[in-house]
Parts: C-alpha cells; sequence; structure tokens
C-alpha cells in the first residue's frame, strides 16, 4: 500500500484519470501522485510533482516510492516527435528504459516482492500501411511515425520485463482521443477533436485533410476507463500479449460531421472550414482506420458504439455552458 | 568508398560472410573491417578490430570511418540473454541504439550525403505463439524470450532511423542456421546442429527434445547469402517494411534425422541419445515452426529446398574429411 503514481499528470487524460480514481475512490486509502513537467491550474486533491520523465535519477526516484500501480502516459506527441527526432526517442523510449530498469532495481532490493502493475498508453500509431478492412488482434505492428516505432519498442519492453517478473505490466494501443477538450495540441490527429469542439464553443475549425478520411475513436472518458479497468486486471489472461488493440468507434470525417448536424445543427457545421494541409495529409493516410479488437473486448474494455455518444460524452464532461 | 564494416566479424556467421566476400569479390577495391570482442584464429585477408560494440564511444569510433556497408551480427545469443537480463538488452539494443545514433551524427556532419546501407540479423524469435500453421508477412512480433524482444526492438529502430534518411537499413529474419561447424554454443537452438554436426564427426549428440518439434532451418551458406543479397537490394522495393522474415525449410527432428540417415547412414543416428531437457523443451516450444515468407522470396531471396540439401552443404563447406 504505497500509493499510484500518474507519470504525465498533468495532461488532459492524466487530469481525467486523476479525478476519476478519486471520484470512484479506486484505490482506497492510497496516495495518489500525479508527475508532469508542469500542470495546468487544477482542483485535483493529490500529490503533484514536477520533473523531467526522461532523466534517469528522477526514474529511480520514482521508483523509490515503490507505487503500486503506475500509469505511464508521458509523451511526446506525434506531430512533435515527427518533427524532433532526438527529443521523441528520449522521452517516448529511452524514459520507458530508465523507468523499468529504476523499478527493477527496486524488485531486486525487494527481495522480489516489489512487483507493479504498469499502465501504458500505446497507441493505434504502432500500425503502418497497407492495412486490412479491419486490423485484427494479430497483424504486425509496423509503424510509419517516429512516435509510433517509439511506442512500438516499449511495448516489448514493458512485455519482457513483465515476463520476467520485475514487474506486471499492459500496454494499451489507445484510439484516438476525440473530442479532447481545451486547445488544439501538436497532435497530427488533433483535428479530430477540433472540428467538433470549436464549432459546439461557436469558433471555427480547420479541416486539414479529406471528409472521406476514416479513423477510430474513443472518448477522454472512455480512455479513462481503459486505463482503470487495465490497473485492476488479472493479467494471467492476456497470456503473455500484454500490449491490447482497444474497442473503439470506426468512422469517417463526414460522419463525425454529420453526428455533429444532430448534435448542434447546420449553424455548427457551417463553422468547419477546409483548409487541406499535405504534410497532416500525409501522416494521417498512414493511419489505421477500423479495428476488430476482440481480445479487449473479451477482458471486458469498453468504449462508445457511436460518434453521437462521443460528442454527448464531450457536451456533458467538459462544454462549459 | 570508405569500405564496409562486419559486427560480429568473429562469429561464424561473420566469419563466412567475410569469406563470400572476399571470394565474390562483392565490393571491389574497398577495404573490408571485421569486429568483434575476439577472432578465432583464422585466414580471412580483411582488417580485424577488437572492441566492445556496446561502447557508446566504439560506436562513434566506427560510426567515424563511414562505412558504406555495415553488416550487424554482433549478439548475445539467445540461452544467454535469457541468463543474463541486463547484458542481453545492453548488447542486443543498447548498442544498436548507440551505433544508429553515431551513424546519424555522422549523417549530419556530413550534409546528409552519407547514408550507409545496415544489414541487421533479426531472428525468427521475434515471433511467439501461438502461432498459424504458416507464419505470413503480416504476423504481429510478440516474442516470448528476450532475445526476441531485443531483436524486435532493433527493427523498429532500424527502420524508424531509414524512414528518416538517416541510414538505409534492412532487418533480416534469419532462421535457424543449421548445421552450425564448430562446438555447440549458449543458444537454446544449438541441438538443431549438434545432432547433425556430432554423428558426422563420429561423436555422440544430445536432443533435449522431442522428435515431433518442428523448426524453420537455413544453411550458414545461405545466411551469407541473404546477408551479401541484402547488402545490394534497391530497398525502395521493400516499402517501408523494413524487416524480412526469410526463406528457409521446415521440418521436423524426425525429419532431419531421417536426411542424416540418408547422408550417413544408422551408424550416425545411432550417435544421437535422447535426453530431455525441460528448460529449452520449454523455450523451443514457443518457437515458430513454419512460414511462408512471400515478401522475400519475391525480393531474390533464396534458402535449401530440403534439410538433405541443408546437409550436403555442411558437408562441402565444412566437414574436414
Amino acid at each position: 500500500m504505497n500509493g499510484n503514481l500518474i507519470l504525465g499528470g498533468g495532461g488532459m487524460i492524466g487530469q481525467k484519470l486523476a479525478r476519476r480514481i478519486i471520484a470512484q475512490d479506486l484505490f482506497p486509502g492510497q496516495e495518489l501522485t500525479l508527475f508532469d513537467r508542469h500542470f495546468p491550474p487544477n482542483g485535483v486533491e493529490a500529490r503533484q510533482v514536477t520533473g523531467d520523465v526522461s532523466d534517469p535519477e528522477t526514474a529511480r526516484q520514482l521508483a523509490a516510492e515503490r507505487p503500486d500501480v503506475i500509469f505511464h502516459l508521458a509523451a511526446i506527441v506525434s506531430g512533435q516527435a515527427e518533427a524532433d527526432f532526438d527529443l521523441g526517442w528520449d522521452v517516448n523510449m529511452m524514459a520507458m528504459w530508465h523507468l523499468l530498469n529504476a523499478l527493477k532495481a527496486e524488485h531486486e532490493v525487494s527481495g522480489g516482492t516489489y512487483r507493479p502493475r504498469l499502465v501504458f498508453t500505446s497507441s493505434i500509431a504502432v500500425f503502418g500501411g497497407p492495412f486490412p478492412d479491419k486490423i485484427g488482434d494479430e497483424f504486425l505492428s509496423a509503424p510509419q511515425t517516429s512516435y509510433g516505432a517509439q511506442k512500438a519498442a516499449c511495448e516489448l519492453m514493458v512485455t519482457d520485463f513483465s515476463r520476467k517478473g520485475f514487474i506486471d505490466g499492459l500496454s494499451l494501443r489507445l484510439p484516438t482521443i476525440c473530442v479532447r477538450p481545451g486547445k488544439a495540441n501538436a497532435a497530427a490527429s488533433s483535428f479530430f477533436s477540433g472540428i467538433i469542439r470549436e464549432p459546439l464553443n461557436n469558433k471555427e475549425a480547420i479541416l486539414p485533410v479529406s471528409d472521406s478520411v476514416r479513423h477510430w475513436h474513443a472518448s477522454p472518458r472512455a480512455a479513462a476507463g481503459f486505463l482503470t479497468h487495465a490497473a485492476q486486471l488479472d493479467t494471467d489472461l492476456v497470456k503473455g500479449r500484454r500490449a491490447l488493440n482497444l474497442p473503439g468507434f470506426s468512422c469517417t470525417v463526414a460522419e463525425q460531421i454529420e453526428a455533429l448536424r444532430r448534435a448542434a445543427g447546420q449553424k455548427a457545421v457551417d463553422l468547419i472550414r477546409h483548409e487541406p494541409d499535405e504534410t497532416i495529409m500525409g501522416i494521417v493516410d498512414g493511419w489505421p482506420r477500423d479495428f476488430a479488437p476482440e481480445r479487449a473486448i473479451a477482458l471486458g474494455f469498453e468504449a462508445e458504439k457511436d460518434f453521437d455518444e462521443i460528442i454527448a460524452v464531450y457536451i456533458e464532461d467538459d462544454l462549459t455552458p
């Protein structure tokens, strides 16, 4: 009972996760620590520690507290990892390497009794085309971005350190999280949220790709649910395959826009301006579109069943009236 | 025209590769350098340098010579990587990380003109069960050994550093190489060669698994051929999927033994003693058995068509009369 840790606890999903853990009293009596480079103003009642997750000494300090559950969400987003190669590999892969080795050292010092649950947010960016119509649970990981390669390399480490019993880890290949509240970020996927969020806030949104682009979505609420579910899952059930394709909803941008029309009318749709961006089109073109995530569904992971529900979650959880 | 480099040039395949490059005058007028921790006595007419490939400074020195083609064969074998976790990750993954970063630095110093071909020996150990009857080119990499995880992580790096144009790399998922000349090594797969090699040399051999075990083989000669073929391949043809399942021949241990009987008679077969080893059985049980390596075959990679041919290659290339 050493408490729990969210790396990347200052980010959007980290904050959602922290609030969910507290609201559901998921770890009764245990201290929750959020770690990040910086935190937005927030009313989350948890210890908030700032630092650099890619620093090996920081990893050792975090591991020395022997958290029972570690949620590792800290990352350089896809667009930035593509633009700054060294930074992406350093934060998205080497930080995991340092953390796993620090946890292994604690495991050994403890005489093998310390073996934390590690829940790592991987991504569907571990996949690269050409794709089948639906990506099954045995499809190869051939990423076409640095972000995807870094996430895939971390998955391999999480699985091997787990197989050896140093940790008990799971890698969750999150769908694109949509509708993200707040401002656009540097992720190439940012527009998938922007074209819904901005019009719902009476702002103009830019659509940089064709509306025939199909993609794979789940809400921030579903993401937080994936993470808490993974924290409590019996990992024997995954039979050594510790990287999971998670459920989501597949639709085209045109279908997203139709759902927006149903939720907020033509006035909202008229706020979307089509402004093609070759760079973003190129990145998104290499992304997966649809999945058959049978293993994760059998393991009890749940997401929204249509895009109307995804919009409803945003309106309920994040839209300020 | 800066010459070429074989990392792991003192090993069995490294030596075969060096002899093939020299015999075929594959890189006319270019100096060949072999690098390894140590070298067996050998008559290979190439520069032979000893050192530790996992040392970042060594990686920088090797990269500073700007070899045109780098064959990266240096590795801790599967059994040892399983027994010594830290050493395995250090040599099998971190050495690649240091090398790639050193090559990237040279690429940048050169103003982008230096972009070496890197041919990396990965392994079918990147796959873990359960398997389909034949593993296709789009089957997931879910290794069940540290060795396999390390090789798979390197593949991701080789591909991403190549995608960015810092190097031009290929990862070759070698079948189990059989019949290995010389002594048994610490690889769990060592017996696949031992049960053929020892009897052909009038020595007793230990078979630690059931003769119903099916596995995927190619000869050392085929391995050297894969490597030289990869060094000269037009990498545009792989369309960004730079890790290749190579051709081989699938057979059971019983079928290996039948081929031995055809080559050397019952007297040879009688030298095989069945002595089950639970550890080796456990490791081998998680290994792939058969492949449909369509991409590599289309790209012109070639291996033996039956096990008789594999034995014949050993007799021709390595058996001392």
